[in-house]
């Protein structure tokens, strides 16, 4: 397809504003062709009041219509090819496989929230009947238009077509994205995917819009939108936070599902620094640098107990840093944010540099880094728990058990904790999971946080700051239920109810009658 | 029990504070001993850290040890007899008959709780298995020490032992109550049958406390502890939504569950007015002046399209309003707020009086008032939309049926409408029954909202301003969800998962089994 640099306004393009960017590609700084031209506040209105006229419609396609138009949408984007890969390596910097493999999960995702439509149990249907008492049946239903905002570090999976968009559709919401400026080339394909699955599959127009834009106006406005009803978004602590407080604000205030990243404690235990250290080392560096460590999930803080087998291990660690090799980050503003970060980190009090490796010679690389501080002087200045995004981690040696408690104690929200050890330390630290339960979203043993498989169980998420909304998740299945709520039927004639809650349960899903699960 | 006018900081008695208050008598303006003295911020931090010691052992204890628990604190208040009843009535101004109901409602409401506990499914377990993959598990888990506030209009099911508390406990939160200071003493006798059921099933003291007080201060000092996580609250638009800014603002937002109130819109429609306007008039006017007006589903609102039969069924309406008689309100503050309202009301542009009852000669009586207005004075006036809490009710005649969709169209969120008609209405206007599926939590048909059953499918909830979070309902079952945040677990060993999320099901609980519902 021709990219045209253009805003979609539902079907229609349309591009008055006078601020203009275009895509840069990371690895050699050139601009990219076409220029992309901001949606102005009007943009945004007539996105944000389309999507409402297509809300009642949309929202109450059947089932099977709402999944094929999401398995339409999955379709319409492996049409478009190589194209689609390239452009979006190109504004990326991320190779070919990585932008497939991406692809392939951005896909998936979508089919996985088609079958979950189909299926049709997610609505939490509950009846209950009684001849003392009124009829009372509830389900979940379609909050209205949602905002989605992607990320730069996912241009497939959390951008245009990503998680977000997907649950939310998935739900029954018309959806307006702000595409990110960082690939909106890549957007722009997307988006045309989207649409011409709109088309093909019969839903209304303003099932789908995007803004594009470089500036935060454009951001505020769909957010500060009285018809917007709720919002998604996965960046920066500072770019959801303010989305959260622009939303609280409202006279009408919204829920803002904003996933901020994290830091991603891993707890190392003596029996795997004892067993396979060596193993660890590795597994962690390539953890760290995977992606140029630029995922939400990159382990950027490794606890231990100071010991031989602690010290061969960091050893071993160091070893791996310095053979690592660098890659493009995803913008030069990413890449300065980088080292900044880092050398604000090396200028507090015991923060050492063990190790660092070498770089691509592209003008933003990431060069990988280890650093490292000891327990007291961690527990002493919280902005060592900053997330410093990129190929880096920090080491905290602990003196003994009690002090590499206190480091789970004293953490904030993230989204993800890891244990390496043998089951005997699982057993022997089962209080350290008790404490680290309440930290996060996703407890991990013996693997590594980077790959988040989105399945029904997954939880992307935690407490704040990783998140804004501890209570859901923001890849599996049950990220729909972020865009839904509850509304109950009184006494209302079969006739009158919504299928889900008809007496003979034509839909064949799973209900709660009486209080027991039945089908 | 003898009272103190203490406060409870988990099974100590404090009372450190120079501020005092009593309990009044509203159909005397007497006042009631004991003197009631208000929690210092010390005791406010004191009880929450209580609370915090206590989440971890609270939390896991089993689901058995759990639900006795809560079917303890039943059996403790229904052993408070008749002296809570009597202490009740003095506080509030409600008779025995309605407060013994309530009671019911409360101690039904625990026990209902302890079964949702004792079933387990609740908590949403989750388990992806496969051999490509790695194995991810999930489940709900409790939020932390929870805030709860209760109502002036429930002293009993939405107060110190009612939906919150039911709810929040069985999730496994401890709680801090903030006591009503319209009801201390009923505060005071409930929180001492709630440690009682503490002691006597072992839960660890600081699974509850209660705080009393009389200024805003002390629910403040509550809700922006930095330990305190999520926060329950019954009652006024103005004190919900203050509670709602100061949580957003905290350097940790948390989640605040204010149920605020609403008009609660009534649609009778031609055919019920035509067959049963005057049973519709007489069923109406008792809805509005149950328990004197003083519920948050009172129906303040009640639309219809001008004909012969609507002036049939509005001069019937006026007659049983003539006849209504007044009851004493809970407190002079809402008897003065009523009058006010129905002032500020009458003053409005359209506005004109009906018929109002008889007083009963307390100096708190709430005198029953029939308004009415015309539809375009209402869609033109923002302001007649906003509770008036009281027996008071405004008719609006529209002009047709796109008249009466259009006031639909212009609703702000409530808890609940409600649709007067035939069958024949109901599929007629399902265009109406579409509209307002967006803006409430509960859609009744021929039915009164006054009347709020506790199972499982009801929801008390809707989108804003009725409440700060439409996801969620304060009533029923699935209000266990509000204090539960999921947690995931991958590749653990089966000896370190939770019972709920092991190989065997050795709970026995509905599970998700890589897509599939089973047990």
């Amino acid at each position: 397809m021709t990219l045209t640099g253009q805003n979609f306004i539902g079907r229609n393009r349309s591009a008055n504003g006078s601020k203009t960017f275009k895509g840069i590609n990371p690895a050699t700084d050139a601009e990219l062709e076409p220029q992309y031209v901001e949606a102005t506040s009007d943009e945004v209105d007539q996105a944000v009041r389309k999507a409402e006229e297509a809300f009642n419609e949309y929202r109450q396609e059947s089932k099977a219509k709402r999944a094929e138009f999401l398995e339409a949408v999955a379709d319409e984007i492996m049409g478009l090819g190589d194209a689609l890969i390239e452009r979006c390596s190109k504004e990326t910097g991320l190779n070919e496989g990585r932008l497939t493999g991406e692809r392939s999960r951005t896909v998936n995702q979508l089919r996985l929230f088609a079958e979950v439509v189909r299926e049709g149990s997610w609505v939490d249907a509950r009846i209950d009947r009684s001849d003392a008492a009124p009829d009372v049946r509830s389900m979940k239903m379609a909050l209205g238009p949602v905002a989605v905002f992607g990320a730069s570090n996912f241009p497939l999976a959390f951008s245009v077509a990503g998680g977000d968009t997907a649950s939310a559709l998935a739900a029954g919401c018309p959806i307006v994205v702000k595409a990110h400026p960082a690939h909106p080339g890549t957007c722009e394909m997307v988006a045309g995917a989207i649409l011409k699955a709109v088309e093909k599959t019969g839903m209304p127009d303003g099932t789908f819009s995007m803004v594009q834009g470089i500036s935060y106006d454009v951001g505020t406005a769909l957010v500060t939108h009285p018809l917007i009803k709720a919002v998604g978004f996965t960046g920066s602590f500072k770019g959801g936070k303010a989305l959260y407080d622009a939303a609280a604000n409202r006279s009408e205030p919204i829920p803002v599902y904003a996933e901020m990243g994290s830091t991603n404690p891993i707890f190392l235990l003596p029996g795997a620094l004892k067993e396979k250290g060596g193993e660890v080392a590795e597994g962690l560096m390539n953890s760290v640098n995977l992606g140029v460590g630029q995922f939400c999930t990159n382990p950027g803080l490794v606890a231990y107990e100071e010991s031989d087998d602690a010290q061969v291990f960091h050893r071993s660690l160091a070893e791996h840093f310095k053979k690592a090799g660098a890659g493009t980050m995803l913008t030069s503003g990413i890449r300065s944010a980088y080292k900044e970060g880092l050398e604000t980190l090396l200028q507090q009090e015991g923060v050492q540099l063990v190790a660092s490796g070498s770089g691509n010679g592209s003008p933003n690389t990431g060069v990988p880094h280890l650093l490292k501080v000891d327990s007291k002087h961690f527990l002493g200045n919280d902005d060592l728990e900053e997330e410093v995004f990129g190929p880096s981690t920090l080491t905290i040696s602990a003196e003994g058990k009690a002090d590499l408690i206190e480091i789970a104690q004293n953490l904030q929200g993230h989204l993800t904790a890891t244990l390496y050890g043998t089951e005997e330390d699982l057993e022997a630290y089962s209080d350290l999971i008790t404490v680290l339960q309440r930290k996060v979203g996703r407890l991990i043993f013996n693997g590594f946080p980077t790959g988040v498989e989105v399945n029904h169980a997954m939880i992307h998420g935690g407490p704040f700051p990783a998140t804004t909304d501890s209570r859901t998740t923001s890849v599996g299945t049950s990220a729909i239920d972020r865009f839904a709520r509850p509304v109950c039927f009184q006494d209302f004639p079969d006739s009158q109810l919504p299928e889900e809650l008809k007496d003979k349960n034509p839909l064949n899903i799973w209900r709660l009658e009486n209080g027991k699960h039945t089908k």
